[in-house]
């Protein structure tokens, strides 16, 4: 990042006033001991705003934290991996209060005043009575350490995912910090995918409200493994105004600033999330430009970067600009066949929607690597769009096979 | 078939008056020997119609095939496999004509009365000058051998699809005999997916468009394997009358009948076609009902049947209908979550949104079959819709991965 945004320590901890812990609970398998259920907590009180799935089939903890969020300021977040609670009926429900209940208890907060996330398996009834019995060392666990949450909000991710930068406003020094977590099901509109994000600006509620989802719109609604959408995909961001800069308004003084950190920061997570795909070998920028309207951009762009064969050419390094050139053409946008340019990597691959005549071996090079982009001009307007994609390896496949039977099976 | 449909043999041959024909041209590579070019000639006039898809970006023989259906009834099918001859700019115009232009000589016929296809990879020239030199031996191999058509076509395609039967109308024995190629690209709005279809029925112009335009929306519109959509997609039906009954006007005497008939052809290539996807290992039929319309329920069908991670797990033998619930939920369709049941072949694996208790290893039995049905019910209406699909093999990826540059490095 540049000058006026350093990279800190400390993750969700880096923020004054923010502390984290984390447990084992054996929620996934209790035979295996591993960091299962996290605690974020704020000492002070918060403006907060999120982001929810728009998955009609939506988890019970993404309901109840919904509703608590039209009610009150959250204080704190909990959150368990190994399952979503997802498609759990009326019991669903009682299972997420029984977490943001439980909890809230034990801090001396309503239950209104925490955020309840879980991620995992969708359809397989929460186990909460291995829950419960570990809340009071989750709160006897609290320290000024955010990296023990990273690690217990992962699944397949293979890597932690934990940023947090400082910067000035007003000459005042503010800090953000985050988390996440990914893997399978990132899709438009984000994926199985929970973000929690830490500030100890002073910020209005107004703006931090309209500052999320501006930073949503830009990174996790731009980033795409499978093209599916998962039913608890959430973005928390908790301002605890303990950075003692004066109160950014919406588009007040200090607003640019922490808008463009704030996106920052989600936008290096959202590419992390990508790329740590379940299986993916390779982080793609799919750039469209020259669309009738930003509308068809997004359209060629989402079709490319969702299209199967595509994926599968990017895993083999295979240049396949024919593959992208049918996608763009059933994408529903707007398009000239005759003016389609696409480049690979910068290198043009197709003029005039027909091979440019570039090398085989340079446009092979050109997808070789684990970051490229594909540049497509539809040269017949002025809409873009950018997302992230991944390539699609056989190993996801063979990895996505039987996830449900082996839960069962245990 | 039941028994006012008889299943005979000849193919695209079995109606009267149908003659075919192929030979090698060594199109994808010279150094192999194998059938590439095939040609289908009706030895009296016919009426003709045709399904192109729906792709803006689209192979320049279905631009000229489909001009040419506009100006003249067509009396022959040329067709090869190997190149597309798609995204391949006005050398491909020039190159499919030089194919309809040289056949329709050799043949006594106009340019426009051929239709012309071609299949296999985007964005290559089309090797005419391998093709140009063959049209006489094509021309001379006619013969009442509707085979060697079906096998020149195939690409990926590991079995040959070819059906071909007899039926009555009005006293009259009436025949239609049909050929078709998929594999890869099998989707929504057809894919690279072509058939070819005669019948010695005496049929009106627009009885055989009608009757074209239903069957198709009732087989190869309702199929998917990868949810991506061919430049090339192409079904065309030819009707020479020479069955010797009253012809048959839309919705007149025996329309019903010839409907029927040439729909259930249709079908009947289209589920092979699914499972004989790239590297397929099932046939499931995703059945929705109680959607609140027809448009509800068909997007509920398309969203289930494209999931990845859905066809991951029929791939295993997982019967993960929690998956299914959350693709449902991203359907854009009205859903109720707490009203959803599922049923896999016929087991109910959830019931009011969540699992409905049955037993693990009755769920697995229920996929575990090569052919199976996922039924989906929404309980809110009246709206039903169905569409047939395949899993998603390690090996469909590991197959798709390299396609462009193998053809390439030749």
């Amino acid at each position: 990042m540049d000058k006026e945004m350093n990279i800190i320590e400390g993750g969700v901890c880096a923020p004054k006033g923010f502390q984290a812990s984390a447990v084992a609970c054996g929620i996934k398998n209790p035979a295996v001991e591993r960091l299962d259920l996290m605690l974020i907590y704020s000492e002070f009180p918060t403006v907060g705003a999120a982001a929810y799935t728009q998955n009609q089939v939506c988890a019970a903890p993404v309901r109840l934290s919904a509703s608590n969020l039209k009610s009150a300021e959250p204080r704190a977040i909990i959150a368990n991996s190994g399952n979503a609670n997802a498609c759990t009926g009326p019991d669903g429900i009682v299972h997420a209060r029984a977490m943001s209940g439980g909890v809230a208890k034990l801090l001396g907060l309503k239950q209104r005043e925490i955020q309840v996330c879980s991620t995992g398996i969708i359809g397989v009834p929460l186990p909460i009575d291995r829950i419960e019995p570990k809340l009071s060392d989750l709160v006897a666990g609290l320290a000024y350490d955010g990296e023990v949450a990273a690690r217990a909000i992962m699944t397949s991710d293979t890597r932690m995912k934990e940023v947090s930068v400082s910067f000035s406003i007003g000459g005042k020094e503010v800090r953000i910090g985050a988390i996440a977590k990914g893997a399978g099901m990132i899709n438009p509109h984000m994926a199985t995918m929970l973000c929690f994000i830490t500030t100890d600006a002073a910020v209005s509620k107004a703006e931090i409200v309209a500052a999320t989802k501006e930073a949503v719109d830009k990174s996790f609604n731009r980033i795409t493994v499978d093209g599916d959408m998962s039913t608890n995909d959430t973005v928390i961001v908790l301002a605890n105004g303990q950075a003692g800069n004066k109160t950014i308004t919406r588009s007040g003084e200090g607003s640019a600033e922490f808008r463009e950190a704030l996106s920052r920061v989600m936008l290096c997570l959202a590419k992390r999330i990508v790329s740590d795909g379940e299986r993916v070998t390779k982080l793609v920028e799919v750039q469209v430009r020259g669309a009738a309207s930003h509308l068809d951009a997004e359209r060629v762009a989402r079709a490319v970067a969702n299209s199967k064969l595509v994926k599968c050419s990017w895993n083999g390094n295979d240049p396949n600009w024919g593959r992208i050139l049918h996608a763009v053409g059933y994408s529903g946008a707007r398009v000239k066949e005759e003016m389609v340019s696409i480049y690979l990597n910068g290198v043009i691959a197709a003029q005039h929607g027909r091979s440019a005549g570039t090398d085989g071996g340079k446009l092979i090079d050109a997808v070789s690597g684990a970051e490229f982009t594909v540049g497509i001009d539809l040269n017949i307007g002025k809409g873009e769009f950018s997302i992230y994609t991944s390539d699609l390896s056989p190993e996801y496949v063979e990895f996505n096979r039987t996830e449900y039977s082996a839960v069962r099976r245990k």
